[in-house]
């Protein structure tokens, strides 16, 4: 799972951190969700985003990768839920075409833009990249001022 | 969703406590979810099971169910590996063949095998009597002495 945080002062943007959250396929599910929801939570507590801004599901056309990402996010908003943050979910879509200005941007141009955005975050996951596409979204779309934490399942 | 909390010791069950927990469709997904933790995570502390059983996610045809079970699942799955419970899970038709004796029961054959083997449970829901046809099954299954929830999204 990729994460990003920024801060937002009407148009200008700043790159707090970011990063991608793994876990070993081989450990138990519900250690897996527990060790996701503890990562998420230290860095809620540490960089105190004020809302999260999240992608919206889309439904997967496999059942099985449906209920993973169900899973993965049910973990993000709960660490969120918890600590009151704000929550706002954007759809794959309106995120593009916010950072890009196209609704069907490639993963590439989405990425080059989010360096060109916020270019000391040297993002290179892709992941990361893409949860920091979906924080800028939010901030363009609501325009005050925030520090805003981006996950990505 | 369902639950039920019994104990066991051997061959002998007995029933805890059962119960359905609702969410209000009308409040934001983050705060249903936090609302079921919650939930969950009160059972566990007042009731003091030493497992968790759940039934294996059947991965079902259409995604928007699996991503709703995801998220269900991955609350429920969460209070318990927070709380250092066990963790098991069991097949719909695994819980089946344990309660009734054949792995394609009817719903209504598995929910009398319930009252019958936990006749002070009078148990009324239909997913609560699950919970606890899931609870009877590891408790068949594992056959020492605990005292166990299970939970049925």
């Amino acid at each position: 799972m990729g994460w990003g945080v920024i801060e937002f002062s009407g148009t200008r943007l700043t790159h707090v951190a970011h990063g991608v959250l793994r876990s070993d396929a081989k450990t138990q599910l519900a250690e897996r969700l527990l060790i996701l929801h503890e990562a998420i939570a230290a860095i809620i507590a540490e960089l105190r985003p004020e809302a999260l801004a999240i992608e919206q599901a889309f439904v997967a056309k496999d059942p099985s990768a449906a209920l993973k990402l169900g899973q993965a996010r049910a973990v993000v908003l709960l660490a969120a839920a918890r600590a009151g943050l704000a929550i706002a979910e954007y759809a794959p879509n309106h995120i593009k075409k916010s950072v890009v200005g196209v609704g069907h941007a490639e993963k590439v141009q989405v990425q080059a833009m989010v360096r060109r955005l916020l270019p000391t975050s040297q993002v290179e996951a892709a992941d990361a990249a893409d949860a920091l596409a979906c924080a800028i979204a939010h901030a363009h779309l609501s325009g005050t001022r925030a520090k805003l934490l981006a996950a990505l399942a």
